[in-house]
Order: C-alpha cells, then structure tokens, then sequence
C-alpha cells in the first residue's frame, strides 16, 4: 500500500485548508488504494477568519493540527514527526492557510520564507525522487523551496502570485482547471483547483488527475 | 437545474456536520448538474470539540451557519430562509452535530425534539412529495418528524440508537455501508455513511448511490 503525505493547516479556505480541496485529496488517494498520511503543524493559524462574512474575527485562535483533524477525522500527526522515508509521494492540497500558515508569501511575496519542517520534508521528498502533488495556491511552496531546479508549475492562469512565486527560477504556465501540469523531470504534478474552478466539479476532476499521475509516479 | 436543500449545523464531526459526507453530497450533486442550496441554523453549536483529542473545549461557542460556510465555502443561508418550494429535494448530511444541533436525541432519546424550523421544513418537503435523503445518523431526524408515516430507514447496523429512534414508528433496517434503503411510498432515501463506513472510500459509495436515487426521484 502507498503511503502518501498531506499537508493540511487547519480547517477552511481563508485562514487553513481549502476543505473541498483536501477531501478530494483523501477520496483519491483511498479510491486508489493508497494510505494518506494527513500532517499538520501544531501551532497556531495566523488568524480566525470568518468564513459566512469573510472578516477576520479578533482575540480568536485555533491551532492548525488540531483545526485539520477535522478534515482528517482525528488521523493526523505534527508536521515534522514523519519525513521522507516514511512516504511514497507527498501532496499539498490548498487554502489560504498554504501562503499565510505554512509560509508567508501572502504578506511577503518573493521574500517569503517556508516553515522550516515543510521546507525540509519537502526537500527530503524531492532528493529522494519521489513525486510531489501541489494543487491550487500550493505551487507557491514548491517554487519557493526548489525554485533552483526550475520546477514546471501551475497556478491556473498566469496572475500576479504566478509573477512573485517565479522570481527564485520556478516557470509558471498556464492550465485548464479539470487538467495538471506534470513537471517529469522534478517529477511535480500541479492543479489549479480552485484558484480557478468554478465549483467542486472542476476541482475534483483536477484533483483525481493529479493523484492519478502522482501514484502512477511512485512505481 | 434541480435544486437541492443541504442541511448542516457546524463543520467538524464532534461538533457540527462531518465534513467528508457533506463535501462528497456536494460534489455528487454538482456531478449530476444539480445545485445544492447550503442551509445551517443561525445559532450556536452545542459544543466546541477538539477534534485531535476528541475532547469538548471549555468556554469556547462557536456558530453553527458561520462555521458550515466553511464547508459551503460561504454559498449557505440561514436554515429557516428556504421553503419546501425553493428546492426539488432535501439531503441531511451526518455528524454528532445532527443529533446535538439539530435535535436533542443524544441526550433524550426517544424523547427528542427536532429544531422547529428543520421538523417544518422536513414535513414541507415529505407533504409536496419531493424526495429526502438522510445521511449517516440523520435517519434519526426522520423518524423523530415523520414516525407516523412507519418511514422505513437504516443506520447501518441495528444499534441503540435505531431501537430508540422508531419508538414512533420508524422502521430500521440492516444495510451494507455502499447500499441505500429506499422507502418508495415516503421517498426516503437512506445510507450508513461513517456509521460504519471505515474509510472516506466507502462512505462516498453509499453517498454516491444516495444522491443518485433522491436526485431520480425528482423528476
């Protein structure tokens, strides 16, 4: 059975994980028979957002591990517990929680810097030539950490986070929602999801394409 | 485009809705072109549960509308704005929140009372002969509403919880966790889900199968 690693942190589109994004995540890998390994950090968001009026609520705090075992049913553990050796793939579902949790790109841009246990595992998971699904804004992190390596990547349409993210040597180009784009060499797969899908179809068809070649990539 | 009501009541299977078979209704529905019409209480949550310990956390409220906007991704209203004649059927999504939120059956039993806005919605939709689907332990909702109607549902296995629940009338039924029960005389249909589903694979099939026989019998 393939193990493969999440990284979720938190629960909801605009302070942790895109839910949609990371269920869809979990029903592929298990369709297709493998285990996800769903890791989150265990400190806190960088905000409460509320998600009916989309307003930051003030004095709030919730912790992203805590937060994703939500998403996970309970079945997650502290990024940083599990490294390479401990997976066959990794995969990165998105959410605004991706460019303010697990680095700081949202408020930073080129400058920003990625948690150091996520830049490590990531890193880790790469040398070791094992494919890494990034899906919606989570490009980002693939081009911030492994920007040197010239890594093929999506964001959907080229846009102003595809321009910052690309400063460090990542190249952008576009892609239709329902598709990926599989860097073969840096064995990377990207979707969209929702930085463009217009409902959870588009991201769902995306987002089984990108399991599918990840898997396929671990044989 | 048919229409269909999706009742949650939080985000978090503890505390609210389960997350997985809400976004998997969602993502059936928009498969088979239909549009869901997210409804959650305007009130506060039973509880706030910590879903990586499993324990209730003191001191914390959290709403039930503003926290399924998670889920929705903010495409909710509050439950009570929606009438039997804006949508062509109703789906009632699991989690403990169903029976904390929704009603009181995980404290009294066969004694319960169903939220008054959701029992007149659920007779609404059951008198205008449009179909309903219950989901994981939402048959319970059912049979506390409609008992008179000897509403054949499941809950998976025959557990406690169906014995209390048919008290009024309801018959429960043993069900394989990818199968449905299908009342036709009351147009009821439905699934275990995460009742005894061990993996998201596994609810969804029954969601599945689920969405494709409410969504039937509508036309």
């Amino acid at each position: 059975m393939k193990r493969v690693g999440v990284v979720l942190c938190g629960c909801g589109r605009f302070d942790g994980s895109e839910i949609h994004e990371s269920v869809l995540t979990l029903l592929h890998l298990q369709r297709a028979g493998a285990r996800p390994l769903c890791m989150a950090p265990d400190a806190e968001q960088w905000a409460v957002c509320d998600h009916f009026d989309g307003k930051p609520r003030e004095g709030e705090t919730r912790n992203m591990l805590h937060e994703a075992a939500r998403i996970a049913r309970g079945d997650v553990v502290a990024l940083g517990a599990l490294g390479a050796g401990d997976m066959d793939a990794l995969i990165l579902p998105g959410g605004t929680g991706v460019t303010r949790n697990l680095c700081d790109f949202k408020e930073k841009g080129a400058g920003a810097r990625v948690r150091p246990e996520l830049a490590a595992l990531i890193r880790e998971v790469h040398a070791a030539g094992k494919p890494i699904g990034a899906i919606c804004i989570s490009p980002v992190l693939i081009a911030l950490v492994l920007g040197e390596k010239k890594p093929l990547l999506t964001l959907g349409k080229m846009n102003r986070s595809a321009e910052k993210a690309s400063v460090h040597g990542a190249r952008f180009v576009p892609c239709a929602t329902e598709s990926v784009v599989v860097d073969e060499e840096n064995r990377i797969v990207s979707t969209p999801a929702y930085v463009t899908a217009r409902h959870i179809g588009e991201a769902d068809a995306g987002i089984a394409r990108l399991v599918a070649e990840v898997l396929r990539r671990t044989e």
